[in-house]
This record gives structure tokens, sequence and C-alpha cells, in this order.
């Protein structure tokens, strides 16, 4: 790393001795900034490089570096298309930090190091883009990751929507993860870490088609303080993480008993859920087990640590209403039964179709 | 990694017993397939996994892992969104393989692990979709990199054009490199390891706005074997790499020559350009080094090793044009010059406004 160093400093001499870089005060986004020359500098320069603030980022480089001791990787992507842009809760520059270090924490990695890339749409206005540049820079502090690399393109007006972001997200494996996605055993438990569908409902009432109003913001937050309160109440007992995004909690738990070989039973009665949420999907006619959460998890546990993992989970800011809702059952193999609470049990499938488009 | 290697094992054993995924029989894209559900299952299980073949990829966890020296980790990524998706010498698929896994070349390092995100519009053929992932598959296996993660959004018709890609690129930073985009010495000669502008004007005839028809192909093509060879040839006396992508050689030339606070001389008559695109060129009256490539790049290297350098970058395959095309001077700093040939030298300013839009 010393030839890295010495280059950053030198960066950092060149960067003070040169002409300040021009700020950027265009007051909407142009196919220029997307061409790669001096109108992408600026958008780069006047504002990403100020804003997301990293010094490897700064080193303006084709990549990214940062060193590493060896051990397992773990690298996730995800495109966000969220419409609207902002909601009640969140907006699609903090979704798009937490969404990325959340799918590597269910891993059992804490995100160090992230990629940005944004598909902008002309016309944007650069009061919105300046927003969600911020939102990054804010999300990414929050859940202690350098943003150090990232790209920025431009469509003609109408071929996006103001804005798709991409985000990759490396991390290195905790050495206390013993975590796949074939790990469920007949007998663990199934804990979530909170109130779940608030996200998707705070999108689809964001829209505006429902004339209902209820004051359901979205659940986005960075999860890994509660993969990391898990790990260490349960260690390699905690035996599958996963967060129920797209598809909600009933899509997750049919892939995981899927790739498990296992059935998973779900009581309903117990399944937190925020009163405004509930209300609104019942008008709806929407269950919330298929609704997309961004801030919550599943956690199947082994029976001996279930109880220990479920009270370190609710001690962890934010997930307070935590609860073991379900158990792992030998069979029916790769099926998801709900107990209603009043007898008999249902079928819970994955989702079909799409009700609601473009939650993240 | 025994863990992980068990899990894995254990993965393939479950789905070699359990029913045989869906294949993918939709004729379009619909919103479904981007909502988590059984849609998406169908088309991750059903399309990208038989075509992309990671092993890691087949694990369906939320990222892809992999096991790690320690080392300086890069990292790179790029949104695609050229217009069109399919053009003569590559498409789309080829592009985000080529232009991430390029990105990390120039920095010294072999890509050893890629992720791809898709934005795919509602209505998209199936047909043009199976393409673009198995030119994915191929030119990932032509850059020797594994695809270990993806991810899939869908938006409504209008609201893309076919498919945005965004990939992400991870490798390690090679031993025999001491590369900085600050690195630029006087005396460096300005190597660039094929003929410019192909890209750029085969993106642009393909859209058939002109009535030129001329035999144009991208130049797209993966990048380490040029930049393996110039480090086997001269070590720490290549001072920088740059891929000459969007705004062409120009841009980048002067990206460099500020970082480094150096000037640029460039012999215009020594720069390849392939007859074809030089006349296309010259009938459109764009100047070839503002055009974008996506298989050329620059390398600065020191004076006692510049020959060599050449030599070895000939040899490589596709770099036979390879050309010595000018050299930096410590004035005036932070500026390229053209030497015309005939006397007298210009400046050869960054690329201003776009006269080329979305070429990658």
């Amino acid at each position: 790393m010393s030839a890295d160093a010495a280059h950053a400093r030198k960066l950092r001499i060149v960067q003070a001795a040169h002409s300040k870089p021009g700020r950027f005060r265009d007051a909407h986004i142009t196919m220029a900034h997307g061409a790669g020359g001096s109108s992408t500098q600026t958008l780069i320069e006047g504002l990403l490089l100020p804003t997301l603030q990293g010094e490897r980022l700064a080193e303006l480089a084709d990549a990214g570096t940062m060193a590493l001791a060896g051990g397992t990787l773990a690298i996730s992507t995800d495109s966000f298309v969220v419409k609207p842009i902002r909601f009640p809760g969140g907006s699609i520059g903090e979704l798009a930090v937490n969404g990325t270090v959340n799918d590597l924490a269910v891993c059992g990695a804490r995100a160090c190091a992230l990629t940005l890339s944004m598909i902008l749409e002309e016309g944007l206005d650069a009061v919105e883009l300046r927003a969600e540049v911020t939102a990054v820079a804010a999300s990414a502090e929050r859940a202690e990751v350098e943003v150090i690399s990232g790209d920025t393109k431009v469509v003609e007006r109408g071929h996006a929507d103001g804005m798709y972001i991409c985000t990759t997200g490396v991390g290195l494996v905790d050495a206390r993860a013993r975590l796949s996605t074939a790990g469920l055993t007949p007998g663990d438990h199934v804990l979530v870490s909170g109130p779940v569908g608030s996200h998707g409902m705070a999108i689809m009432l964001a829209r505006g088609q429902f004339s209902i109003e209820a004051p359901i913001e979205s659940d986005t937050a960075p999860l890994w303080p509660a993969v990391d309160a898990l790990l260490d109440a349960a260690g390699p007992d905690v035996h599958c993480m996963r967060d129920a995004t797209r598809g909600g909690v009933a899509s997750a738990l049919n892939e995981l008993a899927r790739a498990s070989l296992v059935g998973v039973v779900i009581h309903e009665t117990d399944v937190p859920v925020e009163a405004a949420v509930s209300a609104a999907a019942e008008l709806l006619g929407i269950d919330p087990l298929y609704v997309a959460n961004e801030g919550r998890l599943l956690a199947f546990v082994a029976p001996t640590s279930a109880g220990a993992a479920l009270a370190a989970l609710r001690a962890v800011p934010g997930c307070e209403r935590a609860t073991d809702i379900g158990e792992v059952v030998a069979e029916p193999e790769g099926m998801v039964l709900v107990d209603p609470g009043f007898g008999g049990r249902r079928v819970l499938d994955m989702l079909a179709g799409d009700p609601l488009p473009r939650i993240c």
C-alpha cells in the first residue's frame, strides 16, 4: 500500500496546487454530462467527489482500490428503479446503499466498499440529483462503508425515470458466520427482525393511486447491526439469513424452503405488522407477507440458540419488535404453510405476477 | 472455504434431487419478471444460471463469494446504455464485460469476479435477452472472469431502451504494477494499443442517421493481455494506463495531463486510425481523437523502456498496430497539444458537449 499511499498524497498535493475544479452549477442534467468530456468532469469533481468524499474515490482512476487481508470475499450487486424516487422514510439513494449492504450482511459479510453507478435522465433537476448523492453519502456513513468507485451515464428524456442506481458492495465474510441458503434444518426457529410490509406499502401509498392516507414509512435501514448481534449470540447456530425484499417474506421463505428441501410453518398471528400497514393492506386486499421490506431480515436459528438470538436481536435499535414467527419442518419439502391461529393450515406460495411493481 | 464447499456440494445434491427448475419459455419480459416471485425465479433458474454457469452464482444467495489471498483489491463499476444494443463487432452484453474488466486492467488488476445487474424494459423480446446473456457469458469466458452475483429489475415499456446493464468487476492489483493517474512524467512516451475511434464510429453508423455505409466494426475487446504484456516488458516503468472510452483519446489525455500536472504532445500523423473510420470521420466533421474506443488503451512509459513496451504490445493479438504517438512534457501544465506534422501546434481540449451520445 505504500505506493498507493504515495499516489494519494501526490494527488492531494496536485489537487491543492491545481486550479480548483469547476463547481457543479447546472440546473439540469444534459446529455453532455454523460459524454465523458468537460461536463462529465464538472459533475464528478463539482458534485460527486465533494459529496461522497472518499479518499480512494478522489483518485479518479478507472477503479477504486483497497488493501485486504485474505479471506472469503462476498460481493453483491443491485439495481434500483424505485418509483417515486423519494418516499416517506427514504429515497432511492438511501435504498441503493442499504439494499446492497444488506445483501452482504445476510451472507455474514460486513460491507467495506461500495461502488455507485447512476443512469440519469436528461432534464433531471440538479436539486434532485444533489439530494440523492447526499442520501448515498449519508447512508454509506451510517452503514460505515466507503464509496470507492463510480460511473454516470445519461439517457435521453423519457428513457429513464429521473434516475436508476446500481450499487455493488464488497465485504469479507465474518469468521462467526456459517450461513447457507441450503442451511435450513428441521427444528430451526424462524425469526423476523421487525414489522413486515412497511416499505412496499409506503411506496404504494406514495404513488397516490389510492386515496388512502396513512402514516406509513419505509423500513429501509442497514442490517449489519442485527446480523452482528445474531452472530454474537448464536454463531454457527444461525443457519441462514435472508432480507425479505421483493416478493416479501412469503417469497423469501419459499426460495429457502426449496433450496433446503424442507418445509416452513409460519404462525400468522405472531407476524409483526404495523397497525397502519395492516389496515392499508386489508383495504387493498394484499397480504403483508408478500409486501417488500428493505430493512427486515429472516433468520433461521437452531432451537437451542433461538431464545438467545431473539433477545440479542431485540436489543438492536430498530429491531425491538423482532419476533419468533415459525419453525422449519421436515415436510412438506419445499413448501411454506401458514397457521392462521384458528385451526387448519394454508399454503403460502411464492409471489405470482407483480401487484406492486418497482418498489426498489 | 470448507463450509462453503460443503454448501456448494449440498446445493448440487439438492438441485439434482429437486424437481428441475422451470425453463424460461416466455416470449417477452413482463413486469412480473422483476417482482421477485415465481416469474423472477424462472428467469434466473431457467435462463441466467444455465447460461452464465457460475458455480458460485448457482448458490442463489444474496451475494457471491470467493476465497482471496491478501493484497490490494481493485473494484470498478460501469453502466451500459449503448444504443442500439447490437452493432457491428459487438453488443451491449459484450461491452458490459469488456468495459469493466478493462477498467480493472488499466489499473493493473486482472478481473477475477464480475457482477451483472440488468434493468430490462417490459416487452423486451426474450430472444434479445437470451442473446445478451449469452454474449455476457462468452465475453466473461474470453476474459477469464466468473460472473458470481447478479440482479434483474424490470421497468415499464418505454422507461428504458430494451436493456441497461451494470457490471462491477473485482480483481487483485498485479505485483508488477506501479500505476497512477498522477504518474505521468516528462519524457514518458505515449503508446496507443491500436487504431482509434472504431467503436464510436461503428455505433454512429449503426444508428443509420447518416447515409454512410462503411465496413467499420467496434474495437470492443478485453485489454488484460495488452496490460500483461506491458507490465512484463516494462514493469514499474509503465507509469499510467488508461482505456480511452467516452470522450476518446483526447479526453483521456486531458484528464491525465491535469491529474499529473504535465503537458502531453501528440503527433497527429502517427495516430493509427482505420481508413474507413478516418473517411467517415472526415465526412462527418469529427476528429477521431474524440471518438470512443472500447478495446484501446493508452500507456505512459519511461523512455528507457518505451521501445521494449511497444514491441511487447505489438506481439499481442489485436494490438499489431500499436504505436508510439507522443510524449509527456513538463509544460504547459495540464494541457494536450497536437503536432499536425506540418509545423505549429494546436490545443486538443477535452470533449465539450456530446456529439455521440450513448456509445457505451
